[in-house]
């Protein structure tokens, strides 16, 4: 049908993380409109301009400019990424109120210009954060969702690769749980080029003898800290991250991918948000992928599952 | 360092399975300069002609023109995929005879105009035409290789993903052996979202209740002659696995591919060319991975291995 | 909004042009969904299987599959490429008749689904279909147009490039009028780096001594019978244009290309489709970029319509 | 012929602008391999890491790291982004000085590594330091080249595009000069959907009434400054235009691009980098196109030159 409003995006912050997102999707040509909206419209309008600017050398031409939460109304995707570095005195508990205060007042508004699309959350614990938008903004489940472990499980993929010199899309599996400390890879599930990943390893032990399954784990775990400590913060890998996920439902690809979505009895769980392999389609977040997790894994599920939720009480 | 000539493509036979692999090499951008030769020559020049008429609209500018074998001195890549089709009253070892003289003269001139680089050999029956070549072009095996059996597990995961509605890239998976009617699915592979395919089929029964692994065997192993009953031939399957498989190697993405390749003691086979999963590098086919094939499987690719030795015997 | 139809295209014919326009957005990843619709059914899904079987090598997952009439309810963009290689002893008129036979039931049955969007002919006399199109069909101009001289533009700019050695897209300029023998270069329109493309080559006759304006004229005229000549008929250049007029108007991107469009007024024109430079909306096409023609120019315009008008006479 | 290393990209700086025009790279999948260089090898490295997470998300993998000097020995292009936020108290001249220092050092170091390619200039001022570069590195002019106006002329295009609507692409024309206050719009070479800009508008005043040349060339001579002052610096426009630069000549695209290039009697200007539209080739900057400028335009041209070659003074 004739409509001029095909696949538009709009991303709510335009910091680091929301505005590099925003030049992934524009580089990438994933939608025709792109609206960006800040607290701060001068920052908003700048960060249009300069996405704008590069038009000539890009292979699709995306509409970027800066708007308001009426934008939201016939948007089909919706990118939190609100937030702010924590001062220096500051405690967690301190700053999840903070978030809690700004991501609360989005979804009032994204909710107010009567959208009804998919929500994607970047902002931080973002397990809490996608939760709470949930609950909030009254939508389906399907229509809420967080990035969850997605970056993390590429992280895994990208380290595999690094070690083994390998291309990381040959690397199938998950990594699961809280998009924190309590994430953990599920390594039953993780396989390369066919063969579960240990095989893999044992049968080329000369090759890749010094790539241990723990120091990996432990790497992609590290990984984001490492990343803000050499340069402040990230940006890129998150960014390429929000694009990924962007495109699956944009193009209703049913890809899985470990995002935070809603428990619902799935895992033994209950009104969580987790990072879980979940088909994704142009409506969201779909089925969930049950995964055969050995014992101490599940145990890794439900400890991230209890840690999630202690964040979660009394934030209603 | 400066160089005119980086990421040099050449095709050899301009028939409908090489023109569109050169029209997938363009739209996707992955060189260059692309040369196509043919026997007539005004074949390739007509075909170059209608592949660059489109430049305007393409992302990036290719260098298409026809050529002749001296293009390939300084290529990074020839594909082969010269052939007839067997007029109505031909012997499959008739066929065999023709093809074999087509490729040994496209060899003899490639290798005369001092090529170092990869062969990809696409002219059928693969296995054995990639084997020849490789014996009689002197390269060493990693710089020649054959599509195998990688159309056939692209078109086992896009029926797996036309039949469970999920995005066929969730697939993981080989198809394995000659590229003909002796394949066979190493369903012990083959995964879906980090799970068995088979388990993941058993844990959805009420979602997927008419899939079967037989069948989808059984579709995958068909598509072929089902596909040139409809049209008359394939052209687009095979032209997307050429592009994948020159962007792979050009990009030296060390993606694992089940390219047709000398196996030189894996699986307990010595010089023969068979589909298996194999590192893809700048330099063609590295490492094999030898995966724990069930007792039947290996059985299956014993019988593809004497089928293909077979007629490759006598040959040389 | 949630909804699971964006970006869908059905493509109408898939004899040679219309399955490697399929192709083209596919490889390009231009929509979610795209319907393949022959009048022998098993036609278009042997082409939908062919188009499908690479998807893993493909950057995004299209859907593709053979359908009917009644998926173009919710389609954006329905491509018609109907049409027959005229039998040995046929006359032009004959072929009209039996083209617009075609076209017509192919519109009758397109908008009897409640079809709403953009048509894009491709048969050919393509002004004649287009204009014949929107007369039967019913629908406002906009919605109507056909690929008219924008591969003739293309081509234009190509063998520019050829001459020159360098890039196409650094030409300006169309080609205008009927997409057929009457066709003209609007040279006072062409430019390269910013000159008009006469002065370019004699600021640098050195270089370019041997380019004739004349002679890459008669050469754009004359590359789409040299390309049926050498291969029997064109696919590629057709389909890369094709693709790119359906991510300009998916995209919205307002790119203005010279399709086949109603003439009410511009040009001292009505009632007449020829290809002019058009604004390309998502609505389809827009505003007509008015030249300022030189007389000669004019001239040409005016004897193109006159012959497409006469070959529109009686049909409705 | 078989290599490791096609199209090496490196990267000196990975400061906002180094390191977005990475992602930038990556997105688009230029290169094989990328390597990160900064003073600070954390800083790098964390790029690097960061770039590389998202690998399970694009579309190509490349190999991102982090590297020293002796990358460069096999590298086709090395994109130098080195600067500092001036300090506040700081003066233009104490600047220069010390970017000058800066580069004098990294060009020294590249060189000593056996470098062979094309360097691509992004520290400000851009013309100054490309023609610093190619002094001080003793490369053939092609080789060094200044993203000059290139970034500038695609303002020009956005700024166009959205003050009428349009897709940016329709138009041509080249902003020139110093890349700083001096630039200029020759508009005498702006065209759009291939009409002068200035009639384009006169023949569609009711549409574009409140459009106005002066406007939009203030505008494009204002976006930088604006930009910075809204968000602390600008990133994504010039990131795309390396982008785009790096892709033209790992294509060999030959496309021109208002670069900064060394004027050798071209516009009776000698020994000084300007930004003038010039044919990107695979080894670098080549042909400059002498625009036809009207005469005020040509004296801001010299007047830039001026200027451009007061800051060099006293710098060998």
């Amino acid at each position: 049908m004739v409509t001029m409003n095909r696949n538009k995006v709009v991303i709510v912050g335009t910091g680091q993380v929301g505005s590099t997102a925003a030049f992934g999707i524009v580089t990438h040509g994933l939608c025709n409109e792109l609206v960006l909206i800040d607290h701060f419209a001068s920052k908003a309008l700048g960060e249009a301009h300069d996405l704008d600017d590069g038009s000539e050398f890009q292979d699709r031409h995306v509409k970027v400019h800066a708007g308001d939460y009426a934008d939201c109304k016939d948007a089909d995707i919706v990118v939190i990424t609100v937030g702010r570095k924590p001062p220096a005195n500051s405690t967690r508990l301190a700053e999840l109120g903070f978030t809690i205060g700004l991501v609360g007042d989005v979804v009032d508004n994204v909710m107010a210009s009567g959208f009804d699309g998919v929500i994607v959350m970047v902002s931080n614990p973002v397990d809490v954060m996608a939760w709470y938008a949930w609950k909030r903004s009254g939508l389906p489940r399907t229509q809420v969702l967080g990035t969850g472990t997605a970056l993390d499980t590429s992280r895994l993929k990208t380290i595999i690769g690094e070690e083994t010199g390998l291309d990381p899309r040959n690397v199938g599996g998950f990594v699961m749980g809280e998009h924190g400390d309590s994430q953990f890879t599920a390594w039953s599930t993780v396989s390369l080029g066919g063969k579960p990943f240990a095989r893999f390893l044992a049968d080329n032990q000369d090759r890749f003898a010094s790539v241990s399954t723990e120091e990996i784990e432990a790497k992609t775990r590290m990984r984001g800290n490492e990343i803000v400590a050499a340069k402040g913060g990230t940006n890129f890998g998150i960014a390429s991250t929000v694009a990924g996920i962007v495109q699956t439902i944009l193009w209703d690809e049913r890809r899985i991918v470990p995002v935070s979505t809603l428990l619902d009895g799935e895992y033994g769980e209950h009104d969580v948000f987790l990072g879980v392999p979940t088909e994704l389609r142009a409506n969201g977040a779909n089925e969930i992928v049950e995964l055969d997790l050995a014992d101490d894994e599940l145990a890794k599920l439900h400890r991230s599952a209890d840690i999630v939720r202690s964040y979660c009480e009394g934030l209603l």
